[in-house]
C-alpha cells in the first residue's frame, strides 16, 4: 500500500509518499481502507523525532481516521466488511490502510462525511477526557479554555456548552480566532496578544471565578491560571507548548483554594482506558454529534500528496480547527 | 462554663482558664458535656492569630471532642441525652460544653475511652479524606506518608493498611518515631534527618514507585515527591509546614507521568462535605475501629489546666501521636 513516510535525508525531515506493507488485522482488529485522516501537533513532533510512537504502535504518522472496513480479524463481533467507521489510532493514519481494535472504532453517524468524521476522534476524545473525566465539570460551572480556536479548543467549547451548559471563556491569538470561538458558543474570548487575559476575565466575572481550566500553554500562564481559579478549581494540562519551567511557584493557593492540578496525554494511555473513553463518549456525546450540537470545525482539507503544505500551515499556527488529509 | 481562652496581654499569647457563656444547641445540634479534647497544629496557629476560625464557628480553640449528650436542639433525631458521642468541631473543644450538629457526631464505639475517642476525628477523617477520597488509593498500591509519626500520619498508616492493604512508606525525624510507624504497619520508614528519603526509597522499591503521597511539608520535598511518583501518581497536600515556595518547578513530569496534585484542608469545608465524610467514614472504617485495626495513637494526656505544657510539647515536635486534654 501507499503511505506517507518521514524522509530524513535532507536538512529537515519531510513527508514522502512511499510503499509500505499493508497491516494484517490481529485478534479483534479491523482492517480499514482509510478515506480521510487529520493532522495533530504530535505528528509534527514525531516527524522531528521528538515523539516516538508507543510500543506496539505503527511507526507511520496519523492518530485518527475515517474509512471503510475492508476485512476483519479473529473474534471481531461489532463490525463487518463494508461498515463505515472512524476512530483513534496510536499511529498509521497517513496510509491507504490501517488496523484498529473494534472497541476503538465508532460507526459513522448519519450525515457525517469521512472528512468530518476523521476530524472527531483526537480532539473530541481529548476534550471529553479533559472536561468530563479529569476536570469533572459540573452543570453551570465556568470553564476557561486556552487556545480556544485549536482543534481540541473548538471541541472543548462545544462539549462544555452542550453537555454542561457551562460558562465558557476562551483565549486565542487573533480577532478571527476569537470570532470563531464566539460562534461555537464561547461567552467571552480574549486575544492574549492584545490583553492580559486574567485582568480582563476578573473584570468581567470577578476574582476566583473559574472552576476548570484546560491549558496547552504551560509556564507562561501558570500564575494567571492559579490566580483566576475558584475554590476547588481544577487545572488540566494537555500540553505545555509555551514552556514548562515555572519560577517561584507557591503551594499556598493550591492548599488554600483546594486546587487540583492534573496532567494528561491521551496517546500513551492503555488500550482499556481508550476503550472505556471511546465507549463513554459514544454513550454521552454521540447523540450530540447526530443532532449537530457537536460539529467538528474543519480548517481546510488537503490531498494527502500536499501533506507538507498542510504540516507547514499547522506549524505556522494558521489553522483554526482541524486540517484534513484525503485522497488515499 | 469554664473554657480555655487565649490571653494576648503578655509577650506571647497563652491559654488561660476563664468563664465563657455556655452555647445553646441550635436546630439539629447537640449540647455535649466534653470529657476529652485533642490538640491540633491549627490550635497553635489560631492561638497566634494566624488561623482565624471560619465564619459561624466558636472562637474557642479545639477541633474535636468526646463527651456526653447533655441536651438536644430542635429536630434532633439521631441522639438523646446521655448518649456518648465524639466528633469534629469547627472550634469550641477547649471548654466544658460545646454544640455539634448531629450529623457530625458519631456514637462512641464499644470499649473506647473518651480520651481515645477524642483522638479520632481530626486525624482519621483527615487521613480518610486524603487517602480514600482525594488520593483514591487502590488495593495493593504504594503510599508514601510524610510525618508518619504525626497524628494524621499514624492514622494514615493504619487506614492505608487496613482498608487498601497498601505498601506503606513513611518518613519521620527520629529512630523512635520510625519504630512507631513500623509497629503501626509501615513497610519502610526513613529518618529524613539521616538519609535522602528519595534515594533510599528508590533503592528499595525502584524508580517511579509511589502511587500516592500524603505531604504536610511542602517545598523542601516538592522535587523528590515528583521524582518518586509513579505514572498516574497523586500528590496530596494537607499542609506546607516546611515552606511553600518552590523554585524552578517543571510541568514536564506532571504531563509525562499524568500526575495529579491536590491541596486540601478539612476545617474550611462545607457542613454538607463534613456530613458526607463523617458518614462515609462511619460506613467503611467504623468496624475497623471496633475490631482494633484502627487504634488511635495517643502520645500523652494532660489535664486541661496544663494546656500550655501540652502546646509546648507539640510546638517542639516532641509528640508521636495525639496529645489529649481532659479533666473538664
Amino acid at each position: 500500500m501507499k503511505a506517507l513516510l518521514v524522509d530524513t535525508r535532507s536538512e529537515y525531515p519531510v513527508m514522502r509518499m512511499d510503499e509500505a506493507s499493508r497491516p494484517d488485522p490481529g485478534e479483534n482488529e479491523l482492517l480499514v481502507k482509510i478515506k480521510a485522516t487529520a493532522l495533530n501537533r504530535a505528528d509534527l513532533m514525531q516527524k522531528e523525532g521528538k515523539y516516538p510512537p508507543p510500543k506496539g504502535a505503527s511507526p507511520i504518522l496519523g492518530l485518527e481516521m475515517a474509512g471503510v472496513v475492508e476485512n476483519t480479524g479473529r473474534g471481531v463481533s461489532l463490525y463487518k466488511k463494508g461498515d463505515h467507521v472512524f476512530g483513534l489510532l496510536s499511529g498509521g493514519g497517513y496510509a491507504e490502510y490501517c488496523t484498529i481494535h473494534e472497541k476503538l472504532a465508532m460507526p459513522l453517524p448519519d450525515g457525517l462525511s469521512f472528512e468530518e468524521a476523521a476530524a472527531i476522534p483526537e480532539v473530541y476524545l481529548t476534550a471529553y477526557q479533559a472536561i468530563i473525566w479529569l476536570g469533572e465539570l459540573k452543570t453551570g460551572e465556568t470553564i476557561l479554555i486556552h487556545a480556544g480556536a485549536s482543534g481540541v479548543g473548538t471541541a472543548a467549547i462545544q462539549l462544555a456548552k452542550a453537555m454542561r451548559n457551562a460558562r465558557v471563556i476562551t483565549t486565542a491569538g487573533s480577532e478571527e480566532k476569537c470570532a470563531l470561538t464566539a460562534t461555537l458558543g464561547a461567552d467571552l474570548c480574549m486575544n492574549y496578544k492584545e490583553e492580559d487575559y486574567a485582568a480582563s476575565l476578573e473584570e468581567t466575572f470577578g476574582k476566583n471565578s473559574v472552576d476548570v481550566i484546560i491549558d496547552f500553554i504551560g509556564s507562561p500562564y501558570w500564575e494567571k491560571n492559579i490566580n483566576v481559579l475558584a475554590m476547588d478549581g481544577r487545572l488540566i494540562y494537555l500540553s505545555v507548548l509555551g514552556g514548562s519551567a515555572v519560577e517561584n511557584m507557591s503551594l499556598i493557593p493550591i492548599l488554600r483554594k483546594r486546587l487540583t492540578i492534573k496532567g494528561s496525554t491521551l496517546r500513551n494511555r492503555s488500550d482499556s482506558y481508550k476503550f472505556d473513553l471511546t465507549n463513554d463518549f459514544r454513550k454521552h456525546a454521540f447523540s450530540l454529534i447526530e443532532s449537530g450540537a457537536l460539529k467538528p470545525v474543519i480548517d481546510s482539507t488537503f490531498n494527502w500528496e500536499q501533506c507538507e503544505e498542510a504540516h507547514q500551515k499547522m506549524a505556522d499556527n494558521l489553522n483554526a480547527g482541524k486540517i484534513i488529509l484525503t485522497g488515499m
